[in-house]
């Protein structure tokens, strides 16, 4: 089954906005067994939108398209599918405007007619609903090929596409589903150490290996149709074996989550005393929903004199002739008294020197200091975190929560980035 | 002046990896004030490629391929243009043969009939230099097209991009650059109506409106070539003007930079205290750099017995009998104390209903209070967001920060999301 791809809109062509919604459709698009034959991006120009239509309705089985939906002026695409089917006609739709009204009432905006657009479509085309936003999708046939026409915001979208497209395509697709293994905390080439002659392009089920969104993400799959599911599962099974406490549980799509699994798992609660974080790893494990089973909460002392009057940090310790605010010392007295205070089982900290500025020879930028209290006693590591102010952010939130994690599991293991001693 | 952009490679249409080329050349061709056209992906396949280089070279005056130029076996792109040049026709070019052969020699590897596939060019194309690679570009006229291959490898990409291509592109290019005004707090139809008959397609500079990152984002630009860079410039500031108080300061990306022009330049500091976004304002704050210089810190009483221990909440509000965590009371007393205790002139506080549990008749997913307390007093509104955790937090945070924002500057609005009294 041959699908291709249609991204609508200038702000794509501009190179202002990655196109995210394409990449993420190759992916599912494959892992169901299909192949995208073409991509291509046109901007918010009805003829330009239709032309594309047209053409690559002719070499697929399948057409999903991509933004262009909303309500404004320069949303053209539901003109465009009219101009194709129904020589630019557009009937209203009673029930989709009746939720429109109905989404208004609920946020107290007024129905004016730019919002009523959206309960417009071609008589020859029907509607897509969607969860996520009031824009509805279209759906018509186009000679032989089944054309989906998506908004933009990728997370309509990617809703939209999985409970609408992705069965249509995954009927007829004849490969087994592919799986994914996530795992966290380690670089590419580690992964690929770790995984040895299974990364063989040759073998089937064949595995496949990238990054993305902070995790390594290996994918079993069955690129010719000629395995069957069981096998590929055991391949994704014995990749995340292979990746050891690197990897996350099956049904984590992200390190938070296999935070959750572990210190729920061990009966314990855990709270937080963030620096150079300033809220990020809180932030993380609270995206999780139903963290407040296990999360009680966190401190964010980013001055300093909030780590003296929140956590009763010692003023001398980051006084000039002290160790500073970035030292094993500071950062095991937050995690010690945060876990007091809160009463958790477990306490992370995390100090350090994201950037741009504050860095010095002694503690170039990246430098952080990480702090770890529970029944045990408290301790500290040192990082070294590479790259700019958002990629230290984001590194040492991973690296405290891995830390927190593998504690609660039994797992000693180097931290990522961990500076040697 | 009119571009296209053609990458090649099944990498890419099984979304294995992210087009960063064709968003980089995307973002220098309209930098270089000429516009993309269009952008299309093909697989490594010879007919693929080739039907896609006349196509694209039928719509434009430049056409900009990248990928498929290396010397293996999935490497099809010199073959490709061999065929729509001179009937599939190759020669060696000594020169680069010599350069290749050098390279060889000085890292230690045979000069094989693999690596020698570099050197050879269609008669009609001539060579372009690579100084990151072994693999030269090809550079030819298709029609009136001007057609240029690039190896696929970003840095040498962009390297031979900027060396020869983007010489040509500026030449010839008339349009001014585009400027892009940022509003946040409102929606895409919100910030419609206020910018009114200025979104007309016909007018020259053109408005674009799009929304992403959580914000609206209107782009004034020269589609045709046809308007002076002041003309771009003043059309943008006229937008700006019209969104009033939702739009950001013209050097701020992202809204937390806006409330730290305005906190700081208002000579104040501010602290957070958050229950159902669990740190995401203060991540958001302190993603922003040199934010330690008006961010202090926050709490994240995420259990009720942090709201009781670390913000003094009173234990009866919180009991079954009381208004409960999601209440004015409940946010008031947060901001209040959270001031109070971090010598902060400027407070907010969040406590909601996130979901996807948890909500009630009475209190549905998606119900926030937000407190705001500073020197003239302490206050709070009720907020119905609409969407799922992760839209209901985001959503959150940006009505927090709006709030602080507009305390800051001065500014009395209805906040994003808010629910009649």
């Amino acid at each position: 089954m041959n699908v291709a791809l249609l991204s609508i809109g200038d702000e794509l062509l501009g190179g202002r906005i990655t196109d995210t919604n394409a990449e993420f459709l190759s992916r599912e698009v494959t892992a169901l067994g299909a192949s995208v034959v073409e991509r291509a991006v046109v901007p918010d120009e009805r003829t330009a939108i239709g032309g594309a239509i047209g053409r690559l309705a002719g070499v697929a089985d399948v057409l999903v398209c991509t933004g262009g939906l909303g309500p404004t002026t320069d949303d053209l695409s539901r003109w465009a599918a009219a101009d194709l089917l129904d020589t630019g006609e557009v009937i209203d739709d009673e029930e989709v405007a009746a939720a429109v009204r109905t989404w208004c009432d609920g946020v107290g905006v007024p129905m004016t007619e730019v919002r009523a657009v959206v309960a417009k479509r071609p008589p020859s085309a029907a509607f897509v609903s969607n969860d996520q936003g009031t824009a509805p999708g279209l759906h018509f046939r186009l000679g032989s090929c089944d054309v989906w026409m998506l908004p933009g915001p990728p997370v309509e979208m990617g809703s939209m596409f999985r409970r609408h497209v992705a069965e249509v395509i995954g009927q007829e697709a004849s490969a087994a589903r592919p799986i994914e293994v996530r795992a966290a905390g380690l670089t590419e080439v580690q992964a690929s150490d770790l995984l040895g002659d299974r990364l063989d392009r040759t073998l089937r089920p064949q595995l496949g290996i990238r990054v993305g969104g902070g995790l390594v993400r290996v994918t079993a799959q069955d690129p010719d149709g000629l395995c069957t599911q069981s096998q590929v599962n055991a391949s994704a099974e014995a990749a995340r074996k292979a990746l050891r406490h690197w990897s996350l549980p099956a049904d984590c799509e992200a390190l938070a989550e296999a935070v959750g699994v572990a210190v729920q798992g061990r009966g314990w609660t855990c709270v937080t005393a963030e620096s150079c974080t300033g809220g990020g790893i809180a932030a993380a494990l609270t995206a999780v929903p139903g963290s407040s089973a296990w999360f009680l909460g966190g401190f964010v002392t980013y001055a300093n004199d909030m780590k003296v009057q929140q956590l009763g940090v010692c003023q001398t310790l980051l006084s000039p002739s002290g160790p500073g605010a970035v030292s094993a010392e500071v950062v095991e007295a937050m995690a010690a008294k945060a876990r007091l205070l809160s009463g958790a089982d477990v306490a992370v900290s995390v100090s350090g020197i994201a950037g741009p500025d504050g860095g010095s020879p002694d503690k170039p930028v990246g430098t952080v200091w990480v702090g770890l209290s529970d029944s045990g006693g408290t301790e500290s590591r040192c990082l070294r975190v590479p790259g700019d102010r958002s990629k230290v952010r984001s590194g040492t939130v991973d690296a405290a929560m891995q830390w927190m994690r593998w504690r609660a599991s039994g797992v000693v293991e180097r931290l990522p980035w961990e500076r040697a001693q």
